[in-house]
């Protein structure tokens, strides 16, 4: 791989506030989230997509926007954890922020997150005034997570627990709670790297089959994978009765949709007319890395 | 008065996401807390203070930035009302979010406030691009309502809960939890109507000064006024046995502080250089309207 999950961990934690003042408390909830760990995939994608293109002035404003939107990616964990959501006291093998910190600090803390994301990007734009690259970028990260997209997408997962869960229902869920965040990642990406609006347009296309792709092998390893590969416990949508892709079409049929999207990302990167070669094959890379669980 | 709270209604609830698609049960509860009521004080004081100046061209900006402080403090309110937090079930006389809409979709509500207010800022921002004056305002939205604004004085509050509260950290969480917010919508209004750096400054200061007059008054009027006047049960305080700026410095100083503050913001607007002086006396009418609760 091009970058190591270290490198990236290195340029994001960068931008986590100092744990001092009276805010204190909820700083060192929402660093503690953040630092946790995990595959970092947002900002990987984001920076291997901006690298394809020929923007190098923006490498600072792009770190601002990699940290964001891991920052999002946390928040919606340490929200997605709470005892009235998930109610999981344990991720990535640790206390999850609520059991650790308590929950009120928790939802702070979450709500600390999101606002922080926007915080670090908005005074890095101070410092490129005018420019409607980063404009443009800043309003995907505005709207990719909210009630149109990530927010969306676990709200209809919420209203639907315990329910049966059709295919027009799962695909919303999968494209808003999953695709969504990928999408917002790549599109910053090419658009901070300089990238046309069409080639931007092309790139959340293929996103958006790769975060369906990511989401349906999640369901097949579920089911035939090992928790040391798929990183969590196996068998979880069963004992919860989770409605997914491999429930509603079958075992076949989801191996097939996941090759066919994961084809159908490729071959819209492959039509991507940009000059470095390398850059493209190595998003191309990551992506099947990232969709098969490789280490 | 110049506005009513009507006509600051009528400008904010055009920002208002519609009820439809499969997010609808959180659009919902986002739809039903902001319709909730209120005095619209952070829109509105954005908005005296805009017109003191002279830039009339971004009246359509100004409009989509009132709508977001007056979501971002929704938000806040929908999440202090939360079973871990205050554990509220009535606000303004209705059940809270929680109670009406379940505590899952309450959190998710929030979440979707506090980002829909960057989202709609945001898209305002590409209706005017590369305007430095609109990215200054938009890094104030993002700024004061988190970690080293408003969720810093939150954060105090819930850690302080139960425990003696000494001046400092009092005065942390006056200045954080309710003056950062109000400080913000002036500095915006300012900001968006051409103010120079200078009165921003001057205004920053004003409005910190009007925010802790509000709140000692608020201690205040718990004391010693009415539920009608106060417009929320009075003997709160004591019965939840909170430190409070009277309980550290007494009645006759709590009742002193609130003039000399007052005095202070009217000093500070009224060294402010701007042509239009009917502006001016309206933004002061609005301060001593509001601190003093007059109808």
């Amino acid at each position: 791989m091009k970058y190591s999950v270290e490198q990236i961990d290195e340029i994001i934690c960068a931008y986590l506030p100092e744990e001092d003042g009276f805010a204190k408390p909820v700083i060192q909830a929402m660093n503690y989230a953040f630092k946790a760990g995990g595959k970092r995939v947002r900002p990987m994608l984001m920076k291997l997509t901006y690298d394809m293109f020929y923007e190098r002035e923006r490498e600072s404003v792009l770190a601002a926007f990699m940290a964001a939107i891991e920052m999002i990616h946390t928040y919606s964990l340490i929200h997605d954890d709470l005892p009235a959501l998930d109610n999981d006291e344990l991720r990535r093998g640790k206390p999850t922020v609520h059991v650790k910190f308590g929950e009120d600090i928790a939802i702070l803390a979450g709500d600390g997150l999101l606002n922080y994301a926007f915080e670090i990007v908005s005074k890095t734009m101070l410092h490129s005034p005018g420019s409607v690259a980063i404009e443009r970028a800043l309003a995907m990260l505005c709207e990719k997570p909210g009630i149109s997209g990530m927010i969306g997408g676990q709200t209809l997962d919420v209203v639907m627990t315990g329910k049966p869960v059709n295919d027009m229902q799962l695909e919303y869920i999968y494209l808003n709670k999953t695709a969504a965040l990928l999408s917002c990642a790549v599109t910053i990406g090419a658009t901070l790297g300089g990238a046309t609006e069409a080639q931007v347009s092309l790139l959340r296309d293929a996103a958006n089959s790769i975060g369906m792709a990511f989401q349906v092998q999640d369901d097949i390893l579920d089911v035939i994978g090992s928790e040391e590969v798929i990183g969590k416990p196996i068998h979880s949508d069963t004992r919860n009765e989770k409605t997914t892709y491999v429930t509603i079409h079958g075992m076949e049929a989801s191996k097939q949709y996941v090759i066919e999207q994961t084809e159908r990302a490729e071959q819209l990167i492959s039509k991507l007319d940009v000059d470095n070669a390398k850059a493209k094959k190595d998003l191309s890379d990551y992506i099947h890395t990232l969709i098969n669980r490789d280490k």
